[in-house]
């Protein structure tokens, strides 16, 4: 089987060719980049020297295509779109980790992405990707939308609550930290070492474009949950996500029966574990995983909930190569059976 | 005028003893410690070389006592009370940087610090020291409880949503995060190198002993308010606390309101600095600065506010040297007048 | 096969755990600890839940020794020799992750270890486990002393220059940068976060430990190579040894015929990569290469040769299980070919 | 007085701002660029609001220099040799960070640099500005040529062993550490987070043009020290530079010898501490400090000096203002008595 990564020298491009590079049932990579090109992507990334080898070439819409089976865009918002526009070929597999394809009311988009999207109307062919919510319908599906990182660490976290119908309607809050990674391989301001080594940063307050990505996927669950509340934060580590979710609860709760029913609700989820201690981002460092800890408080009526995960792996590339193992009908775990790093 | 600073070579004692030999009125420094001893502060700490000389002295009650006009205790929780405890000397001016003289009820303090404090009494004779909201008081008080570091970004960021009475009751909840120099000097598990670098944590969910200190103030401005949900977290850096303090809106305010509002309310604040752009917590690292950012959510009717402190100075060692000049007349940012350090 | 790994909630246990648990031929993994115990080896470290299972048992000399075909002592130096002096068996397979069996003069372990060696004439058993200098030799041992994190940077480094007699004897000068995971899980004022973060050091100068390691091995390639200066220095990282080591070239060489000398001493090595680029530690993070890069300065006649490790893989753990494979006749790299990860 | 600084909006510039701001002597700051302009440089650099204002206007040759007594330069090399060109005031005085004017040679220039000077001749007028070593010549000077700061750590670590003729010949070895902030302002590869955090790398091997700088002041102490060997590397910390300095003792000499040797060498320099314990970087972040520590090993009849110093102070904007104090005749730590801060 073969596959393209289209975006292949940014970060998540990166995770897709270490981690497809070793899947058991991959037996070909191509590279593909619209502007950069390289002679072999050792050239920009020496740490693969030895490992892997090709070219990064530039993609060419339906020629590319044929090229592969599946095809995952590992290119921001705005040039994904692009892409799908210019594909005929409607029988390929795609993947696409940008935002592009993920909300579902055009406005929205406009809206929250701050321009104009090229080609709304083919996002109705793709499914939101989060498989431990969706993956019935995964599994028929050739276009994928990747969730975003926050999202995925986000939605993890919360839905389960909502599901059951446990918590106050528009009570969620949810404060995010993520690992500087998150913010891409470009250099600029926010990204440079000395504004970020030893500090700790908020940004895009209110202003968010995964804030409507997860109140549609809440939504689903509960169409009387219209809103929430959503902060990113930048801390000065590599790697990582840990969403800490607030929410009122509609009644009091133990933290057993709390730990019983995220339990229950994930019990065929193999990359979530439920934790009954305090996870951090290190936990999940380099895996696909997802650490969950609920905590309710009496006090308060407040249910918080932490979850962890690695934002370029179960935020990004992990999370695509689940749904394509979805996809291809083989178990989800399918070569990304990693243990954390630790230390 | 000649100081004493018990705990001389913890953190705080340390940014005691660093800003003190500086201070334009004090001519004598004098270090204690109940247990460690050094013939010399450089003997601990060697970036002392040259600039601050004196042994770390056995603290001896009543004696030691004497040889100091203001007696700073940068001292744990448990510590400082056995201290005090054993003064008889009512004429000398204490200023404790422990949590032991805090809180107003003796219940919650043996709850939260979940030991039993013994000399509660003696609490009646502290004043809160914080001064952007208390100076009145401390102006002629001798004994002063200087705030906790969360407390501080914490209240300072929200107080005058509440005085101003335009937020919910009971809608406050502070997401707090801290460099590792809040968890003092101490080696352990989680001071330990590997286990905070590139790594982010939570900790004492709904568990915090600073919880009841936040409350307590803020239902000292609004009766009606009575409990806060507060999340602690440590961030791989060394110092600075970011709060970021959600809370619900009465009625819509905009963003330019709500500059102003924070502007007279802070006018005569030297320390705070309201911000027209996001903080991040180098803003302010190495100085006895807080900045602070509120903002309007016409989506959700909520107000985030975001609030920056070096953890060691104006949450701890710079706060009780403000203290320590407004006891004594001083223009309350004697001595303190550090620009913030970047890169 | 059984393994056991005696030391296992230090790091180089941990690293052993996570990489044999993945290994092809192992089919039964024994935790032990001289002091230490925990019903499961999730409790210390959660990041392995639902991954790795066993409690950390009391090691009891030659019953623990029964129950494993390979024991890995993961262990300090002192404690290793501890209990290799108590094993009675002569045909257990051990693997020795400390210096305690390494130097094959007694006065020099007394002197650089700084105590006596309880059974120094088992030392003689003891193969040093540098494959790529040493294979044909491990290949038939039963015992290894695998080396120290620093000597294998240094000597992979280095070794090539020596055995084609190019270097002036004894003008060997090795600057080491390590992360601080090779000061190990123990908590003290060397390993407190705050001491290391945004700090660099440097320790024991002319006084480590791994100096007579390093020299003995040099001295086997050349006689007439003495003795060399050596500094290990900690940088604020987790993972990672970079070796800086400058020599004196007899004569004149090219850039190019030192790629082409090291291309060829190491072109068996598995693990080797020799670079056409300077190489930083993330390069090899998470994997068991080693990466090389020499030049030469015409101005000084100097050739300077950097080598990067991940001091808890090549310099620890992946090492040992190298050596194991290689015992057992497999592949050098069965079970160790992880791709380095980056970012 | 009134002093301007161009290239107000670099790392160099900002920490000239912030102490400069604080100068007792100084009454005037004027912020000048070429290219770049802001209405007041809080714009570009928030910490500074409320505490330095000023807007950065647009350099215009001779009539900058009319508006200040003294001009810094804290522009890249290249870009203060075109002001320098064109500066037709002779009375002005001037302080260049640049590496333009350090040089004596033009062929060294122009090979090292990589590009050829425009105005080699006015070199001639430029004193370098080692305030500890050339002290004399600065008082009587108007052109300072600042020094590097690799060169400031390295040569105040390496000079007093030359100044005594303790050492071989072309025996200095210089394995040199920097913080990021080195790197400048610039967001590029090099100054990305990701590619520094947790990693440890090194760079322009035998080809840094700090090297001719390093060589041309030693050579003058000891006109038969012909050359060097400098490594600089980049570790994942903001600030800070470590020096390990290796070289061969003519004959032995105790560590004893060597203490009193530096400190009476550097008995009249303010910001010299000789120290009796290996320092750290840490040791002197935020002062003008340089530590060092001196070490002789009996074994190889090395030395191994270590030095410390804050790149962008000692090495940079401290160094510039206490060449500037000399200049005016005052004391040299005028301004300048930051006690380092820890942690």
């Amino acid at each position: 089987m073969k596959v393209g990564i289209v975006g292949a020298s940014g970060y998540s491009g990166l995770e897709l060719i270490r981690m497809l590079n070793m899947h058991p049932i991959i037996d070909g990579l191509n590279f593909y980049a619209l502007t950069s090109n390289a002679n072999d992507i050792s050239d920009i990334y020496p740490h693969l020297k030895s490992i892997v080898k090709g070219p990064i070439q530039k993609w060419v819409a339906d020629q590319s295509i044929n090229e592969n089976h599946i095809i995952f865009l590992a290119t921001p918002h705005g040039v994904s779109s692009e892409i799908v526009m210019n594909i005929s070929d409607e029988n390929v597999k795609i993947i696409d980790l940008s935002g592009d394809f993920r909300l579902k009311e055009e406005q929205k988009y406009n809206k929250w992405y701050k321009s104009n999207h090229p080609c709304f109307s083919k996002t109705s062919n793709f499914t939101y990707g989060l498989a431990e919510w969706n993956k019935e319908e995964i599994k028929t599906s050739n276009f994928i939308a990747n969730p975003g990182c926050y999202p995925t660490a986000s939605i993890l976290a919360i839905a389960p609550l909502l599901k059951e119908n446990l918590i106050v309607e528009n009570s969620i809050i949810i404060d995010a930290k993520s690992g500087i990674s998150g913010a891409g391989k470009g250099s600029n301001e926010v990204t440079h070492f000395t504004n970020r080594n030893d500090n700790f940063a908020a940004y895009k307050i209110h202003d968010h474009q995964h804030i409507p990505e997860i109140e549609q996927f809440l939504s689903m669950i509960n169409p009387k949950e219209n809103y929430i509340t959503f902060t990113p934060h930048l801390a000065p580590m590599t790697r990582g996500i840990m969403a800490t979710v607030y929410s009122t609860a509609r009644e009091m709760i133990t933290n057993e029966e709390l730990q019983e029913l995220y339990k229950e609700m994930y019990k065929d989820s193999y990359f979530i574990r439920i934790r009954d201690s305090i996870p951090c981002t290190k936990d999940v460092y380099g895996s696909n995983l997802c650490d969950i800890y609920p905590a309710f408080d009496e006090r308060t009526n407040r249910i918080t909930v932490i979850s962890v995960i690695d934002n370029l792996i179960k935020g990004a590339a992990g999370q695509a190569i689940q749904n394509m193992n979805i996809m291809l009908g083989l178990p989800e775990e399918t070569g990304l059976t990693f243990t954390p790093i630790f230390p």
